[in-house]
């Protein structure tokens, strides 16, 4: 069996119910997620051996974030225990013309002040095919950067496959910062996923072209962008989620996939959206999950969207679906008829 | 007033909240639910004396499937007591492209075990005008099968116009099985509801066209089936629903009715998914409320398709809504302006 | 900071969870609300000094429709306590063809049984600049009715702008009664805001053109409309939102504003309906913050249709969106991209 | 199977949820209850046939009533249809030295301003073996004091025994009131059930000794008020229920039963509460169903006072315990062991 | 009106439903409170204008705070904005031999993180009669220990009476730390309560004898605490809460009152616990309503202790219990009897 | 880390609400629980290595199940996938004298029709100190006799430890049966845990004196059964838990340990209740522990006798509880204050 580590952080989600607004609601959902995180769920459920390294504090909080972990079957025997705090982030869905909003208290938790000596890297890639972070994490702070370029250096040494998903969160550093560290970790990457706006904000890559709001989508814009990114640091793949936002309600979801060479072009889904967040982290497990196993490009990157459209149907920050429901959909089922 | 008996299995529904999965879910809604028992409280809401037929065992779980029944004005005092459990179903709603799924644990419920001596069908059918069963009913064992048979023979005997509700489940029996079993049911029953893959799967009558997943409809084809149904049993009626299953979320609704000179559509419902569950046992309700009080054959099948549109918006495996609801939608005023 | 007073009564809302129907429900959310106190928390939300005058019974539930108001910061200081009872009313969310439900239970209660010395206006409008009521309020009762007459004779004596929310009710009063009440009422308001319903019951005024349930929409029937009341009764400005109903799930909502000279027409938002309940109170306090801040009338009425777009997500009476998020929709960023 | 009749008030309870108050809830448990329902329903939990006898609202708050005792076998045929609304009670549960507080919002209710024409006794009580209604239905109005009246003659008339539960209700009426109205009343009754307080309150018959809130109680003097009641109306049998408040949470819990020659001294339970509402209703229930099955006095008492120490367990106003478990306890299995 | 003033940190609570332990635990409950807060609402429930002071963050969290208090009436209109994050707390409620767990994740709020500039004390005590705070504001950190120390002076300058309760927190500072700040801030403060525990962490101050786990309590011993306590800083009362924790479910509860000359004993009440959390803050709240509004001591300090008993019995921080229903309890109805 | 492997069934366990009744429940809470799967997640929670040995449906609510212990860092990995359906109990709370119901419908269950070839015990056991079952395993039926036996025999071979709890349950076989089948099986075990009731039942061993249902325990007769059964078997070890029930919601709880010299008796805990269900088992798991890691007898009981009566606080079948946690309740700590 395939074996995949991701290092990142996990957070306790607080979320309220139906679509009250946060300042009527008095009882919130609680679960764990984080873009890391679900993205090693992802892989759990779909039959890989998939580790998760982070750090938490040694409460029940960071216990249960654990134990979240562990229910779907992820290896946490590499998660640091210590430090202060688990992050937070509460979240208010949205509707219609209203957005989703999330609320970060993120900052001075575990993760973020761990030190590299946390993390034995040596062990943890052993026997490991492929290793997955996001630009979250090393924009946490200077040791989380550290602990990133670590654990990359690592793995090209050991011979992992690195991946990366940009994810660009202004709240967390600057373009300039962003570019100063992202760059030099590029070096060992091989499969980036980006979309227009993080190649943008992050390296200053424009292509121009799409226009987030008007959800009109230009692919050959987003085809030079990959071309540039290829160009630049020599991935092997870049790939991007393209989310056509007609509403918090209603969005087009499709993907695209370049190899420097040609570009594919996923089928494209309308989704009626239970929960959006995690979407592109289970896009970014299920792309991964194709080219481990070895599928054609333009069947990894079906296997990815499909499985991301059905994320955007699961409450929670995982993407709680199986193999044969993600390959059900990539067949062309998705009529909704009642499995009995 | 007119007497329906309906004969079946009422059975534990435990479903997750919102539209968590099951393996997420920590707490689940409890209702009851079943077919025939379906059709019964439909018909009890819309003010007929309604009586449903089954066993149940003799326990608090039992007790509470018979609650739930007199809650809504059925007569449950020919419901038998004993047996071993009462059958369970599991569910999971779906949405967008993620389907709703139903795990069945109803293997050795009180009424699949049930004795044919458990019931007087001469008591049962005193004063009743019409009797509905479904092909879930014989499927749960032979003794269930002599049980269905014995009750249509005395209906048939004591002059009680008999409904069937096809509805194969693949499940519980083989096409074979079911074939030989429901043939023989056949000869007894007045009015038949069905649709094209029932009557295939079952009488292997095909007459090509519809592909359900698809969502295209060719009503010809469904006449051709309706037409060869009425022919081979001498069915008084044949009708079916139609289902447009665009995905988990939005389905289109609609329905024929056939006399084998006639077909009659009726007008087509674009529904907004709240719970499915009992849509076709709705229609039936519908349909059998639309003959016995003899409207039109046009009106009866308007009357039986507005009731089930109005099902899918109600939880629960019963169709809670009444005569006035009903027919104001089948007026017309689908608006869903909030009545005041 | 500009100051507002609105009459009328807050009602105990208790509604069935999800799309449960009445008679399945066995447990219901609690919260309050009601026309001019919707107006009021919205006004608050803005920023505006928003006063709520109203009379509540002196125990827990009176107490508690009180915090209500007072946790999003209306002053509640002169609401008269005493009286038998608080009105009720019971909320059943409808879906697709399923339309909602209210019942009321509302007579006897605290503010319909008032008397006009339980409120000293000389002291409620100090410093006022604008007064509100709505259709509802006279129609209570005859003491409803002195009350409100005295409120505005006061308010138009102080130099308070009035407006109103024609808001024809046919379980509270007759078109007859409505029209001898609000015709006298009428003398004292500046701004008007009636649909053509309202109109048409309350005045007899007909401009013909608009069928409510067949979803379309006439604007110049409406513009005949509002020409009509502001010739007969004087108003600066009459406005009407434009709700078409094409279900219980989703709705177009746009809005008009004529001012005798000239007829402006807003954006039209088609909105996944959340709870509709309300949206009517969250456009007329969109359109008072927007003329009371002296907004350009077609800003206004934008600002207004926005808002009350929004309110259609937000669960309850009240309007829980803030001038931010209002002036975000105007903008035109209805994409419902998640706000991090 | 003995057949038996109660005539009263339901209404619809809000329950705040745990120990929330009032002013913090934000969403109720919603139940039906009210003294003679609650007797109805647990003498059709004991498996008798019980029917009883109310006017509620057409709308679905009403039939939601209704259906509340369909649910527990109740025979609901003779409930009237119509009036303006359903009583309604709101309760939030105390704990320890916080008592549990009731608001009452029952004025206007249906079968308050119900009219003797709505019942025909003579139907109702055919075939019937016991009446029973409390002083709180007299005490709804003048036109609900004619139908007990009515009910009560015509019981008489037709050998149907009758019994009562005093209830004094201090917000419903006057010492004064209940005494002239309970006396002509009283003649009709062979069965009275009533403490200290209300024999006191209602017919001025006072013996001294019990000091409610003390908790002490004194069996001797309580004696002397049955024997009182008994010499005054010539009752067959006069009993009470002794309920020793040690806080809101623990209770002491006995009865006494005098036939004007010797008195019965119930065992004594020490409950931890649940919900007490209810506790004196199913004593009631308890005692007509020991002496229509004719058990010895001292076991009919047991019975009681066991069934209704078994309530203050059960959410609600009802005492969903059955014959076995009733009897188990009666023969002195409290140790509460799990039984599987 | 008598106006009172506290200070300190409000936070969000999240605590588990029903006995649920954090690691099974997948919705909680939210609500807001903090000491100070605590006592701001008590005394705005009995009737005082009562100002709560403190700095929250501007999101939806910080303003739902602020919302918590505005609900109970109190003034919040000097609550600073601004800042990181507002302080969370984790509760688990325990029962039996269980203890409550309480996880604090509060480093780094707004309010330990605010700057003296602020806050205008000037403004804020205009018209005040009385300032509380506790031991926790200044040990938030060094900011917060000046804000502190400037609140006391121009409280002391203004004529206005201070109070605090010691509430010694090891995780916050260390007891040299506290003694060092909380000397100097004592010279300001007429009445102080703290228990046996609090005085010897923080001013070294031991008498023996109470062993706090035992349960059992040393009341010669607490006088000699108090006395040394009025002696050193020249208090005019010093009170403290005495609990004896059979359990987490049982507690006993009293308290005691020394004026240098006399020591009061409360009444003791054996409380069965709801919700602990707020118990001391409810006896500060209580006891400054006594001591302001001029009650005897011994009443005072029986208002307190019944007042706090009360909270034991209410969910959340905030004691939401009014005048009449102390005062009730205090003239010795604790007998729970259901109020109608 | 030592290392334990329990083997026996999960069940599905759905409970009602608060102390709802069945009849009344409308949702159940969802949790898994079974004798060994709950003496495995306590070893799991106290820190060492432990396996559930089991077989469960393919389906989600098997997976469920599964994931239920991964969550708890059980081992899953030797659990065989098949079979029909998992067992699934309904729970009910007493409260007082009305004691918890139990409903089980566990007949057909995967683990009851599972074959000896679905287990490979030589790699089960591989590196494992201790084996522990029940009584309850070998009498789903012949095949799960037959895999317990082996189990038994390979434990044995291998130099495992094994133990067995009794808990003879009279639904799944008779005495006889029970006789038969445990006589075999106890060669093979070490420590026997089981009550006078079990060792009566099974075993005909009966010394008198345990009234259960008065709550008395005479000490000396089970010594008198413990020393019987290690004369008989040979066992090491013989150990009870000592319940008193008082009620449903107040137990005492102790326990006695043998090893045929001496007798140990534990402390005794007065319990106040929230879960008893697991409470047996949660004294398995500690006396387990205790042995396991070498404390003296009378510290292992101590250590088991806390951890269980904590168990009684915790909702759901697990003891939630860690090392620390029971430690400190060991050596005295039951006061129950706040742990901040």
């Amino acid at each position: 069996m395939k074996k995949v580590v991701t290092l990142g952080e996990i957070m306790l989600r607080l979320s309220t119910h139906g679509f009250q607004r946060f300042v009527q609601s008095e009882n919130v959902d609680v679960c764990y997620g984080g873009g890391e995180a679900n993205v090693c769920v992802s892989l759990a459920n779909y039959g890989l051996e998939a580790r998760f390294v982070t750090k938490v504090p040694k409460h029940e909080i960071g216990q249960s974030a654990v134990n979240a972990l562990r229910r779907f079957g992820v290896d946490t025997n590499f998660i640091a225990r210590g430090g202060e705090r688990l992050g937070i982030y509460f979240l208010e869905s949205g509707a219609s013309q209203r957005a989703s909003k999330v609320i970060y208290d993120r900052a001075h938790s575990a993760i973020a002040e761990a030190d590299p000596s946390d993390f034995d890297w040596q062990q943890i890639f052993k026997g490991v095919d492929w290793f997955h972070f996001t630009g979250i994490t090393p924009a946490l702070g200077s040791k989380a950067t550290d602990i990133t370029m670590e654990a990359c250096q690592k793995a090209k040494e050991m011979g992992v496959t690195v991946s990366v998903d940009l994810n660009y969160r202004k709240k967390l550093w600057t373009p300039e910062e962003a570019e100063n560290v992202m760059s030099q970790l590029m070096k060992y990457v091989d499969v980036c996923i980006g979309n227009e706006e993080d190649a943008e904000k992050v390296f200053g890559i424009k292509a121009g072209g799409t226009d987030v709001e008007s959800g009109q989508i230009d692919h050959a814009a987003y085809e030079k962008v990959a071309n540039q990114l290829i160009e630049r640091f020599g991935f092997k793949y870049v790939a991007s989620t393209l989310r056509e936002s007609y509403s918090a309600s209603d969005n087009g979801w499709s993907a695209m996939l370049c190899d420097g060479n040609k570009s594919y072009l996923s089928r494209k889904y309308d989704v009626r959206i239970v929960d959006r967040v995690g979407g592109g982290d289970s896009f970014a497990g299920g792309l991964i999950y194709g080219l481990l196993t070895e599928k054609p490009l333009q069947e990894a990157l079906e296997f990815a969207v499909a499985a991301s459209a059905m994320k955007h149907t699961v409450p929670g920050d995982f993407n709680l679906v199986n193999l044969d429901e993600v390959e059900t959909l990539v067949k062309g089922d998705g009529s909704g008829r009642v499995q009995r």
